[in-house]
């Protein structure tokens, strides 16, 4: 394939996003969903147009990093921090809850056995950080006391759901977990949680002592566009989701984050702010590609839609997928609208349970049907929260 | 070949072009140079560690279609249109002495047949308008006379030289040449040089319009991004090469381009001020691609370094594509040094160089050895001129 042809599709996936992101804005609903729709439309589901092809992935994977690298950017760590204990509940309820009753509803309910059980439990377990925070973002909630226990707990929900596929993984394979291995990938992610941002900020220093007194031009965009990909790199190589690598670096270079051993690397506001002005175009031109991925590589033709029992399927799994989300909301205390807006944002999943869904495919642990089921699980676990968050947001 | 696997190569390239660029630059030599020599040093010619994937040549593609871009932003077309007449004269004699030399002295001389001496003389006639550019661009001097004259002049020169290409590729096939099929290549080209600029004007003022008023962040940056691609892609469609579709795309958007007839697209500096902003980063973490690319794309060791006849033939051609890009800059009236610089600026041949030596291979027009003169040859000519350019400039 030349170039020239990619130009098309490219131009397609970018024009389409955006119109449907217009219309969808026009109409009130949130834009993300238009892209999202535009990936329905040109891929497989409808008109079998595009093709999610490597190049698609590579730029789609680029843009969900450089978001996440956006989100830790603007992240008030003090404000995380703050969240944090809410997070890690809300976290861990949150992927507690559904795996449990995901395996065990599919275990005694429909008679699966353990391992399949477990990867339907599993699929539902991770929110889709990506779709989260452009909801909020798109309603300007981003930086709410919500907003910022929400973005803390989808990262967390995200390194257990790797970490819960991994075990899985190894479990359908050799019939049973070794927990050295698990303990391993844990151990690394938490090395990585705790020396990233700090490598990520001496990196960032040393780029701003460059950038002053360097005369070719383009330092700025191209070496924290080298930072993102480096970390999001390493992330995948300590066995961590790609975008926590981008999530970490953002962090670090937030202007809100500071050393806690108090080095002489004083932030420099006026530095921040032209790093956010050189890198947000890279982030805009890039993350379209991420949510019309989402919708390319969902076929909604394979699901049989006259199939009763796929309903029932779907209906019980998507209402444990809800409930356990929210239910994981509810220890937190905040006023119920608030625990109510955290749990319905916790909703959406999206790459992970694309991911684990995809993996019980491929490794014939999954059959067509609860493969389906679940892809429609998702479909609606993200189509669905955008219109209630807006609903519960609307005397606001 | 997962995403990730590519992050690191994206990494590598980005990190040595920029590495070898500084290097370059503390030497006191053109960085472009040191990002052609990562080029070489990852790929076949050396370490053999990088391969010239479809990814990277995407990547490489966007980039000179993006630099292109930021070369007609830049451009002031009041003086290019003085510079017209000038670039003409050095672009046509630029463009029919080297093929002339080249073809004769191939027949005559080597005893080449004809299809093969065209050829020969076909590689030796395009300018790279990239290299040259990042060369003056490097010497603050993109915006001088002789900046303005090269410009337009390597531009002219990337047109005839693909009309000249297709002509060759049918000659070569059917044995004669259709002067229709020839023409309306010509006619199309023409006319999107006419059409180009003012529907891109039109589309810009649309876009700047709907930024006002439009909430969604990130308009700008899409949609010019969208903009060149598209003029890459039409101009491809309508036969010229895709960097032209760019510079035109450039040209419209540039805040010294008027309608010639008045209509009330009144310039907005601040406008076209926040559109390079935007735009720039882009331009930055693309355009290593090419440059590093146009390094990939050329293997060393393919050379017969020990073949005495090879040398012979890289050292004639090499004589006639310098002596003729200079000669053909002699007819113009200035003074007789810059006469030597737009001359000399001339001299680089790049991508449609390389572009005729790769189909004569691939359809076995020309032999291993005089593919291998040829590639030597347009190294030379990429890699001396900016030397001899600096040299040219030391007194200014």
């Amino acid at each position: 394939m030349q170039p020239h042809d990619f130009f098309l599709i490219i131009l397609i996936v970018l024009f389409s996003a955006r119109l449907f992101g217009e219309i969808f804005r026009k109409l009130s609903l949130p834009p993300v969903l238009g892209e999202l729709l535009a990936g329905l439309i040109l891929g497989p589901s409808f008109l079998g147009f595009v093709e999610l092809s490597d190049v698609l992935k590579l730029l789609a994977e680029i843009g969900i990093i450089l978001l996440l690298f956006e989100v830790g950017l603007e992240t008030d760590l003090k404000r995380l921090m703050k969240a944090g204990w809410l997070s890690i509940i809300v976290a861990i309820s949150g992927f507690v809850l559904p795996f449990i009753f995901g395996t065990v509803v599919s275990y005694y309910f429909f008679g699966f056995d353990i391992v399949v059980s477990m990867f339907i439990g599993g699929t539902i377990t991770a929110t889709s950080i990506g779709i989260t925070v452009r909801v909020l973002q798109d309603l300007n909630k981003r930086d709410s006391l919500e907003g910022e226990i929400v973005v803390g707990a989808a990262v967390l929900d995200d390194i257990l759901g790797v970490i819960l596929l991994a075990l899985l993984y190894e479990f359908s394979n050799a019939g049973e977990v070794s927990l050295t291995n698990a303990s391993k990938v844990f151990i690394f992610i938490i090395g990585f949680f705790l020396v990233a941002p700090v490598a990520a900020k001496v990196i960032a220093y040393l780029i701003k002592k460059y950038h002053d007194t360097n005369k070719i031009p383009g330092l700025l965009p191209t070496s924290v566009f080298m930072l993102v990909l480096f970390f999001a790199w390493l992330a995948h190589k300590v066995g961590a989701p790609e975008i926590i690598g981008g999530f970490a670096a953002g962090l670090a270079l937030s202007r809100r984050f500071f050393l806690p051993f108090g080095m002489a690397l004083a932030n420099d506001v006026k530095f921040s702010q032209k790093l956010e002005d050189e890198i947000k175009p890279l982030v805009y031109v890039f993350t379209p590609f991420f949510f019309v991925a989402v919708g390319l590589s969902m076929n909604l033709k394979e699901i049989a839609w006259d199939e009763p029992y796929i309903w029932l399927l779907f209906g019980t799994i998507f209402i444990l997928a809800v409930i356990g989300k929210i239910i994981g909301a509810m220890f937190i205390p905040l006023e119920i609208k608030k625990r109510l807006i955290v749990g319905v944002s916790m909703v959406p999943r999206g790459e992970v349970g694309l991911i684990f869904a995809e993996m019980g495919r491929v490794t014939n642990i999954l059959d067509n049907v609860t493969y389906a089921a679940l892809v429609l699980v998702i479909i609606a676990t993200t189509i669905l929260p955008p219109f209630v968050i807006k609903y519960l947001y609307k005397d606001d």
